[in-house]
């Protein structure tokens, strides 16, 4: 049996391993937090930090292959785990580029991937120099993640909200629509392509409302999207699982937002809507197996449970039963005691043949759940 | 965070935990290999006999609810468990009438379901007083798994086979088709049923060759055999999950055979081809969530992977890869280390619109798949 390990132990090292259990694999999972929502799903829980280069080094060094959850790792260790063999998923040259948006961003203008224009900045103060640039983004280079180390400058008097260290500002794009597309490349660099997935924003929170999968875009647009997703994959010369993140102006045309290298929020559905889920397909790449069916078996709209504004503390849910009752509603709770404001508890996952459908049933399962605190 | 505990860590455990992962619940798992399919999945394993009264009572105290997925466990524990307050899935009392082949006869008796007409022996001279019986199967009443505790007596001169302990020597029946249906019920006694399950098997080995869902029997008869299945569940008076195994006979008669008051084989094909799966059922029956739904998302076809004639150690799958590039073939395997002829090691579920392609497929999947040892 194969022994395989995974870096971070959130909701998706738990739905990695609940897929693993499919497979003659021996898991390992390192992780900061003995009571996180993963832990208790691997053979072997090692109490870690996976930023420090001793513990992802000496985690590694016993296993055939090694993943990640989240982005946030020593990739150092994982170069040198590289080198002597064991097997990483991403190469750590491909999560390099990726968690730095520097990088990231002069990866796509180098392979000509239409991705917004944009400027490197240093310091706060280097904002002042691109006020005809604005209104734009300034992302963090390192150490951003799900909203945090990203700030909007509108304009010149937004200026103040910038970052002090190094960042990249992005020329805001006037986005009609974010699509997602998540792709599986192989060891030998086959690609499996899931079909594209429309993310549908609350404007007020600025959150994630909803995702329906397949987007409601022409074939047309559908393929162009796809296309540039498939170059940032192949660019990026690793075997793994990948999310390519785009938006749709409001002139109809494409630009790549962000790339992840790893599982993804916008795969969800994946696990009970396409016949091979995004977690599945990891495990067939890692343990070498053939690709598996990235096609719908029913389309599907996603709904990530968030904790509750204002509440913190042990978690309460409210309205789990009705989502429950609904016909072909699936619950996926993260196992998380403690909820926070926009902290991700759970998600839903509805599928029918009926796109309308879908968007109703998505928006009554934002009605009915609630996370509140004890 | 409710506390649910498991006795048996095989493969319906692992299963069983597979599904835990969706839902907000502390898992406890007993059973006597911590090497077993299911240990390493659940938060507390807790090394036990589950056929110890004070091993069964001790680790069921601490729970909320304990279900079971093998029989032969301490049913006084679980009964006393019961009247401290734990709620018990199957509730003892069903749990004693099936276990016990003499009980679950009289009970079928008792109910008016057609069942093999039967008498009941207590040693194996017994057998002498029903030679215009033969030919017929002797069953021992407790104790018996998967084959073993089972013999047919097709004449006189089979008596010698026949057991030395209580037991109960059925009316062997004409078989045309052997079909099974899981029900769950939840606590408060609503059912809810799946579509009807054909079992074909192999004649030389006297094993299941592959299932199909749904049955290949015309709608007037599935109703009569679910009315049928329905019927033993009612009677039987406890929430869970059942599978009742039925014969339907060459004169095209409906009887009950047995009933496993469990997750059962019969119903693995449910995790992707049945909207809710036969485990994520149980755990909303124990968790207080509405029932699932039972219908088909797509037929399915069922093999189990069983260890080949001959071939005893450590495992070594053939096939698996191959399996694994079919349209629509998913593959789980139990991890269990060592094979021996005819052990249940996995099983492969293909789904598909074409019943006659699903045919197909799980004769090339039996083809395929091969476990030996190293």
């Amino acid at each position: 049996m194969q022994r395989i390990g995974i870096l971070g132990g959130g909701q998706l090292g738990r739905m990695l391993l609940q897929a693993a259990v499919n497979y003659p694999v021996e898991t390992f999972l390192m992780e900061s937090d003995p009571g996180c929502p993963a832990a208790h799903l691997s053979h072997h829980f090692r109490r870690g930090d996976i930023t420090s280069f001793d513990d992802v080094y000496n985690f590694g060094r016993q296993l055939d292959a090694i993943t990640i959850e989240i982005e946030s790792v020593n990739a150092e260790a994982l170069q040198q785990l590289e080198e002597s063999g064991v097997r990483v998923y991403p190469r750590p040259g491909a999560l390099r580029i990726i968690r730095n948006k520097i990088l990231q961003k002069q990866f796509y203008r180098q392979h000509n991937i239409p991705s917004a224009a944009f400027h490197i900045t240093g310091k706060q103060s280097d904002l002042h120099g691109y006020h005809e640039f604005f209104p734009a983004i300034h992302k963090l280079a390192e150490g951003g993640y799900d909203g945090r180390g990203v700030v909007t400058i509108k304009a010149s008097n937004d200026i103040h909200l910038g970052f002090n260290e190094p960042a990249v500002l992005e020329k805001m794009i006037r986005i009609a629509k974010e699509i997602s597309v998540i792709i599986a490349v192989s060891d030998a660099g086959e690609l499996a392509v899931y079909p594209l997935v429309e993310m549908i924003f609350d404007p007020e929170l600025n959150q994630l409302d909803y995702q329906l999968s397949p987007a409601r875009i022409d074939q047309h647009l559908a393929d162009e999207m796809k296309n540039m997703a498939v170059s940032v994959v192949k660019n990026l010369e690793s075997p793994g699982i990948f999310a390519v993140e785009m938006f749709l102006d409001e002139e109809g045309k494409a630009w790549v937002n962000e790339t992840a290298p790893r599982v993804h929020n916008s795969g969800h559905h994946t696990i009970e809507a396409n016949y091979s889920s995004q977690f599945d397909m990891l495990w067939r790449v890692m343990l070498g197996y053939p690709s598996g069916n990235t096609d719908h078996i029913l389309p599907a709209a996603m709904i990530n449970i968030t904790g509750a504004p204002g509440a913190n503390g042990e978690a309460r849910y409210e309205g789990i039963e009705e989502v429950l009752s609904m016909e072909n509603a699936f619950v996926h709770l993260y196992g998380k005691r403690e909820t926070r404001p926009g902290r991700k508890m759970g998600h839903v996952t509805i599928i029918n043949d009926d796109m309308n459908m879908l968007v109703e049933d998505a928006q009554r399962v934002k009605q009915l759940v609630r996370v509140n605190n004890n």
